[in-house]
């Protein structure tokens, strides 16, 4: 739904109209902006909290930059709503997250201002760097290059990485530190605490002031000065050795705090630092949700709330006649739990993702049990890994597309050793309106060919919560389970737990002259496809794998003794997953079937909703219906539809 | 070839026997602690001066903690045999690296003194701490647990991650900072400029005297506080405001500096923090190669030498009596400078590796178009995204398994965006003596699922430079090509530049019955076999894919058009490989030939040399030969041979 904007921002399309207007109405400006994203994203849906936070921010930067030439790096890209509206986008922004819409991230290719293309966290410093060395290797002195990063994206190692390369490169690279103490749940670890002692009273500031204070005493009281200097040293150890700065000792000219909702500060700021040569980092102090109250207060619920009442601030919760199935993640997190409370060896790991993964509900019911390390997936991963070589069993919970980040640590720390951690990779498949960054559409690739992994996916809740009852038995080995986005298919799903026997997958229903293999949740769609087919007299047979790895050998021999026509469907890659997989067993064990593979195809998926996406790919029910219909035929199927 | 070791490491088996000891004698057993590791890699080979780093060090650790219930981790563990030594393996250890012998780096399969398995860098923290966090809950109150980290591991942005969650925690953790200046070549980045700033004049004791020095002047020259008190600030500005320490930041107990190589001081440090509680870091000073005047001098070279006369330091190199071919990466490195000569928009980035990759050839010739960022390969993958979006080529060359880092970079920051990046990867299928952690074994897997990537690799050194010339055209997109570890096939490889069709691969024989398809330089295995097969009257064709993707499906459907017996070979795992690109190939053509796949099998290959394990993987030339033998003769054949 389009919105109206206020009578500054109706003149603003691009920056340069933005340039226009006199410092004294910026303050106006981030008004009218702030009020537009809560007017839009309050019908519309999406990301919220973040970008209120950084509204003065960015009306500063557009305001004093010459963007695009300057370059503007919103770390994660969630808070850039604000950047979007002001950059060409407001007329289109209430297509925010719809298929053929605006990215809700920002995209290169969707707009020049959009230096580069983000979603997942802590990439930006890395990425301007690069484009200052660019610039410096080009003679492009004047141009600026900026990254603006939060306090919880700077727990990604390799905003670490960036900044210690930064540091000596002479390069133009100017760091904002967005610092509202939040990830999408509260940020933690010593890093934070480390921003909040500077900017509380035991800052450099308060020490000079100190400082002078005993100083006074000295000139009253005489001589004894290796007593004073014993004080002295005291006082310093307490306060200025602690706070002192982190940034500066990695060669970064530090400045701020600053208070993030002054714009006209910030824009003097920044004026300033732009003449300022090398690495400098800004600390600004913002507030999450910035502008509206109940997202103050409650930043984590207000994230991405979905759709509300701008004026009461309710968030609107479909009415629904009947109970619906839970959230995977629920029941996931629900069963961690459950599981926890008879095996006093699970342990939960989560990086930066309590709400998202539903981990927040063991880390209250046992606090010392449940760990949310930060944004830091590696050390996530390996972190598991040292708990398991003392034999416990860590749950640690991943989205499927952020376990990129942790690859080689699976195959190096936990794999190689074969060391019992569950890593349940939550989001796998297409995940909907977050779009290409955020699929998980290779996880099924990346992790079979790893050896000693276990490659698991459930089709419902029960088969979730059993998988996780199996993983966690003694000595079962890297166990992974990958699920999807969004809710599962039972309303009863809390079931007794049975024990499911690794690399077995069962039979959904007889059938003949076709088979289908799916894999995970997408077998539900075989089953719609299967019951539509039913009513027009075609009985395709349907299996589900459960296991990707080790492959079900036993039920493949006996589908290929009996069907030579196979589909298989499954929500990720088709370039060296499930299908490829069967391939190999086929190739292997001489069956010459015909074998359809259903998957993500080689591009890029945009966004979309999960079922929109499903039928591009071409592996929702009517889609899989079709290709059934026309193996049955022996039409020539289309394995790759885009 | 085995050594004797001296009279105090004689009695030496377990640290349950140094502990016998008085602390008197720690200084002899590190005497002869050295001169055996000395003794023992001038004969049989393997990495050096990082072991003689830590004698001191190592000696200390098992002296005064109680392994293996106290945990002590290597980081790299490339600086581990002495440590190796000391527990249970002085009789074995002249058969480290070799073919069932002891692995090169701590395993923990391998003894229980190896608390964790480590080859790729920055880990030990994460681990470390994992199993400080199980010791705390299972109420281990006593229990140490160690990491040993070098200042070059610590710019991994995972040992930043870990230190950031290790600073919440309350459990016992100790962080040993090795400080030595270097990775395998000299340390970089602003980590190391702060660590030297720590041990050098301008250190926190330095300005404590400064401190009483200018109190006792202000006794003396009575009352001016202010004045004094702004002089004092510009003195703390200057001297401890830089050098405050980051770790404390971090929420670290810093200790130290102390020298590394001083046993006795270290012994009783490491007593003293057994007794402080929550996370602690001990630093220490250390020289790579300590003891042995060659290596102390230049470090890289001596990090591994090779064989060599321990007496005159004279590097053993074998004596052939005609040229050999180039090492791949040699090839690698003048190629780019040659390439960069001409196209200005070429850039080359490796993270730690100027040796290992020869990139040091290019940042010697262009010092400000070749990169060095640390041991960060995410930080490079990124950056060279960022150079790439303003129309550089940046070449990044990461080996092959040290890319499974940087995964999610490759993905989100240069495949999602198309940006013209080229992947070099170094190391790529088994590496040799350095075993499982370092194979290149999946990247054709982990690739080869991305869009827009092209994943090339190259039969010989002209194919290299080739491909090299064509990734570098503009608007390629993003270009991965992997080669081996070790050296190339031509003597007379600088040839002329051809640019390439991508997704052509070539013919190489023409023949009958079998077809051959081979990736990368394993095929000249495939050229081995076929010679072989034609003195006993067998004719199969070869062809080189060249491109795994993409596929050159002309060329497929000519060799599927005549032949029905088909092998694939490939250095890399046949999970997901080529292999099984060659299998949806057929399965969406319809082709139903016989088709067998070589490769690295699904499981943990170890160490040995390259051609021992393409022998036990069943791809070397004489496998080959075999499997096209039963292939031609219709009998069945093994397609994972173990």
């Amino acid at each position: 739904m389009q919105v109206e904007a206020g009578p500054l921002l109706q003149q603003i399309n691009y920056p340069s109209d933005l340039r226009k207007l006199k410092p004294s109405d910026l303050e106006e400006v981030c008004r009218e902006l702030r009020q537009f994203i809560v007017d839009i994203v309050s019908v519309n849906g999406g990301h919220f909290a973040a970008s209120l936070g950084v509204v003065e921010l960015t009306v500063a930067l557009h305001y004093v930059l010459n963007t695009p030439y300057d370059q503007v790096i919103f770390d994660v890209g969630h808070q850039a709503y604000g950047h979007k509206i002001l950059t060409g986008r407001k007329e289109t922004f209430h297509t925010n997250r719809i298929l053929g819409g605006v990215s809700g991230f920002p995209k290169r290719s969707e707009s020049e201002y959009d230096a580069f293309g983000v979603g997942h966290s802590s990439t930006s410093i890395s990425a301007a760097l690069g484009m200052a060395v660019a610039s410096e290797y080009k003679g492009e002195k004047d141009r600026q290059h900026v990254a603006v990063i939060g306090d919880g994206a700077l727990t990604g190692g390799m905003a670490f990485e960036a900044l210690n390369h930064a540091g000596i490169e002479k390069s133009n690279l100017l760091v904002i530190l967005n610092d509202n103490c939040m990830s999408i749940d509260p940020n933690v670890g010593a890093m934070k605490e480390y921003l909040t002692s500077i900017t509380t009273s035991r800052s450099y500031n308060k020490f000079r002031d100190d400082l002078i204070a005993v100083l006074a005493k000295i000139s009253k009281n005489g001589p004894d000065a290796y007593g004073w200097a014993k004080k002295l040293e005291q006082s310093i150890k307490g306060t200025l050795l602690k706070n002192a700065n982190l940034f500066e000792s990695l060669n970064f000219r530090y400045f701020g705090p600053v208070d993030g909702h002054d714009v006209a500060k910030l824009a003097k700021t920044i004026e300033d630092l732009k003449h300022i040569p090398g690495p400098k980092l800004l600390h600004a102090v913002t507030v999450k949700g910035k502008g509206y109250a109940l997202a103050e207060k409650d930043q984590t619920t207000w994230h991405a709330p979905g759709l509300f009442d701008k004026i009461t601030g309710e968030i609107k919760k479909a009415v629904l006649d009947k109970p619906q199935p839970p959230k995977y993640q629920d029941v996931f997190g629900h069963t961690l739990v459950e599981l926890a409370e008879a095996n006093d060896k699970i342990m939960g790991i989560t990086p930066a993702m309590p709400s998202g993964s539903s981990l927040n509900i063991m880390m209250k019911a046992m606090p010392d049990r449940a760990f949310d390390v930060g944004i830091a997936e590696q050390h996530a991963v390996t972190f598991s890994a040292g708990l398991a070589t003392q034999g416990l069993i860590p749950f640690c919970n991943i989205y499927s597309s952020f376990m990129q980040r942790a690859y080689d640590q699976v195959i190096h720390d936990v794999a190689l050793q074969k060391l019992n951690v569950v890593f349940c990779l939550d989001r796998a498949g297409v995940v909907g309106a977050d779009g290409p960054t955020h699929h998980g559409a290779y996880d099924i690739v990346y992790m079979r060919c790893i050896p000693n992994l276990i490659v698991s996916a459930p089709m419902n809740e029960e088969e979730l919560r059993n998988l996780m009852y199996t993983a966690q038995m003694p000595d079962t080995g890297p166990f992974v389970i990958r699920y999807p986005r969004g809710n599962g298919v039972m309303v009863d799903w809390k079931r007794p737990f049975v024990k499911l026997e690794i690399g077995k997958g069962r039979k959904l229903h007889d059938g003949e002259e076709v088979a289908i293999l799916s894999f995970g949740a997408i077998g539900n769609e075989v089953v719609k496809a299967v019951q539509t087919l039913h009513e027009e007299g075609i009985y395709p047979a349907h299996y589900d794998l459960r296991f990707a790895k080790p492959l079900d050998e036993g039920l493949l021999h006996k589908v290929f003794k009996k069907f030579n026509k196979v589909i298989t469907v499954e929500d990720g890659s088709i370039m060296g997953g499930v299908g490829s997989a069967v391939l190999e067993f086929m190739a292997d064990h001489g069956y010459g079937a015909k074998l359809v593979r259903l998957g993500i195809p080689d591009e890029i998926v945009e966004h979309g909703e999960q079922a929109e996406l499903w039928r591009i790919c071409g592996y929702d029910a009517l889609s899989i219906a079709t290709q059934v219909k026309k193996l049955a035929a022996g039409i020539k199927t289309d394995t790759m539809v885009s």
